[in-house]
């Protein structure tokens, strides 16, 4: 198989974490016969600092012309000031927004080697296996309009959460389809109670919901959804919600896991290039300095090869090396207890590299 | 002192912890000498029940008239498909807005005696002690236009996340006080990287910091508090934020505790009435069975004596008999390890009243 990967490292330690991935799918391609070709081009803080805008048009052309795309990181104090369209996280969601990556998906894994780095107790994580589907394009991230105005009041300011019932429907498609080859469990989250939008997306998922009638859905109020990720996190399979409480709940969900330099994702459209990235932030403390974790960057890698490719053999090695690395006792500093030698950058991607 | 108090039992499990703290203010009263005038409304389910409304005109004049108000819960499976305006939940909206109750008080404490009840390790939740400051008339609760409209793209959705700047200065205002008189520091969470509002949030706590030089303000994003309050709550002392990124992270960091069951809120106003409720939902699978847990209404009654009328002294009263009570391992169905004997709702009353 021969696949165009757009890369773009981005900022921080964005082009480490990529540099190792390439360096990994290139061994993958050896080791399965495939051949991946990358292309590079810059996103974030480094396209604005060259060409004035977060997203240059080159980089999107690029993206659309390509099978995947790997994505580092994007942001960093240096860009913290400037006005919304001159911040990095503006290159992140136009990208989101111009290829239609409509999906997000967050799956939380929590690994045994790594369990005793959560903050829950063991107890409480064991059998912790879900998937959080996030809409990505639409909502208060998107919705006009927004801004500020004079008001008799005074000056106010206003956002809005804007979905179109297509919207609402694909994303609980996708997300339907993913509990169905998971355990058929899907849990729409909502704040029903109050928000119109949510009516709708309750209704729409009882509709299509009737199309899928081997998987099972209930209903959550987005609060207590909150609450039940910190009781009893193993009650959920598949969860599938709106942009702004995926991104809240995803990030809340992550930390089940103990260690945000573990944690994948994927975006994706309904027939584009997706976009393969870690959770993990760009981390400008320790960027530069090979000291940053590349193993959600891998295991993001591990979702392009399954999800864009389906190629779920090569996948399943990506995960099985990792894990494997793990249970020999292999560190990143970030995962490694106090004292315990710790393993750099370049070094854990060369030891998964050995370990495939 | 001479208090009115009005009291809004409301639904589900409502009647029974009301019915307990009214009995415990009164015997606050009597070792403290003062006087507490009691008067009952309703409101939610059993309102709309009687009168069509979920917030009869006489409950709202009935609280505008008394020093303070007092509420049980409110909502059932009986009333969940009604449209926006006739279920219970707008009882409590109409009020808090009627009121202009817009700073939401929500202390996270962790008991000692039932820590064993929590999801989180021990050593996390070491020095737990925090203070959620939530807006609770504005945003997206309340924001005009909302609803549904036929586009060129079809069915569309729309809610409005809409704030004066007059609305954000004061409940920011309201929290710089509280971070005050508690360990003087304060994280306003809001989501700057993507929201106008945010954006405006962040500067006007900025503006509104200068006056408060001795307290220690700092910025977070909402996604990044979702992990850190699982992460190091303890790293917490005062937070504010808007309502909608509240009710989740308020009702996230309720599961510190272990147990919802011991949860108070206080609902404030610049000069009017305030309104106290647990956290905890109206229980219908336990309502009328004398099983409910009374301590966070209990412990609303004790920000009552302290937020709205001063009483410093009596609030820790009332906290110190129900820390006494927990300690001599007295527990409700809901705090009692498996096979431990419980108390009854009137036998933990019974129990604190002793222990004043
Ligand atoms: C960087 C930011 C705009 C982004 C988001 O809020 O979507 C990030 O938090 C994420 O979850 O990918
Ligand atoms: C009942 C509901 C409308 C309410 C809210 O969302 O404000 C509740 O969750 C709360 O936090 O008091």
């Amino acid at each position: 198989m021969i696949k165009q990967i757009a890369v773009l490292p981005g900022d921080g330690i964005g082009p480490e974490v990529t540099g190792e991935a390439v360096q990994l799918l290139e061994e993958v391609g050896i080791q399965f016969g495939h051949t991946f070709h990358f292309q590079y081009a810059d996103i974030g803080g480094c396209a604005l600092d060259k060409t004035g805008t977060p997203l240059p048009e080159e980089t999107l052309q690029l993206c659309r012309e390509s099978d995947a795309i790997l994505l580092g990181a994007v942001g960093g104090p240096k860009w913290d000031h400037g006005p919304g369209e001159k911040r990095p996280e503006a290159g992140l969601l136009g990208l989101r927004k111009e290829l239609q990556l409509y999906a997000n998906l967050r799956p939380v894994i929590v690994f045994p080697a790594l369990a005793n780095a959560s903050s829950l107790k063991a107890e409480v994580l064991e059998g912790v296996d879900l998937m959080i589907i996030r809409e990505l394009t639409g909502g208060l991230y998107f919705g006009q309009p927004r801004g500020r105005k004079q008001t008799d009041q005074g000056l106010a300011v206003v956002d809005t959460l804007y979905y179109t019932e297509a919207e609402i429907e694909r994303v609980l498609r996708k997300a339907f389809e993913i509990a169905r080859v998971r355990k058929k469990h899907l849990v729409s989250v909502d704040k029903a109670n109050v928000l119109d939008s949510s009516r709708l997306w309750r209704e729409t998922a009882d509709r299509i919901g009737k199309e899928y009638p081997d998987v099972k859905l209930e209903h959550m109020l987005v609060d207590n959804a909150a609450m039940q990720l910190v009781r009893k996190p193993s009650q959920f399979d598949t969860v599938v919600t709106e942009n702004m409480f995926g991104d809240i709940l995803s990030d809340e969900a992550a930390m089940l896991s103990g260690s945000l330099g573990m944690l994948p994702s994927a975006s994706l459209s309904e027939d584009g290039p997706g976009l393969y990235e870690p959770v993990h932030g760009s981390a400008p403390d320790i960027a530069g300095q090979n000291l940053a974790n590349p193993l959600a960057t891998f295991l993001s890698v591990a979702m392009m090869l399954k999800y864009s490719f389906h190629l779920e053999k090569e996948a399943q090695a990506v995960e099985q090396a990792i894990r494997k690395v793990l249970d020999d006792g292999y560190r990143t500093r970030d995962l490694a207890q106090e004292g315990e030698p710790a393993l750099s950058t370049t070094e854990m991607g060369e030891k998964v590299r050995a370990y495939l």
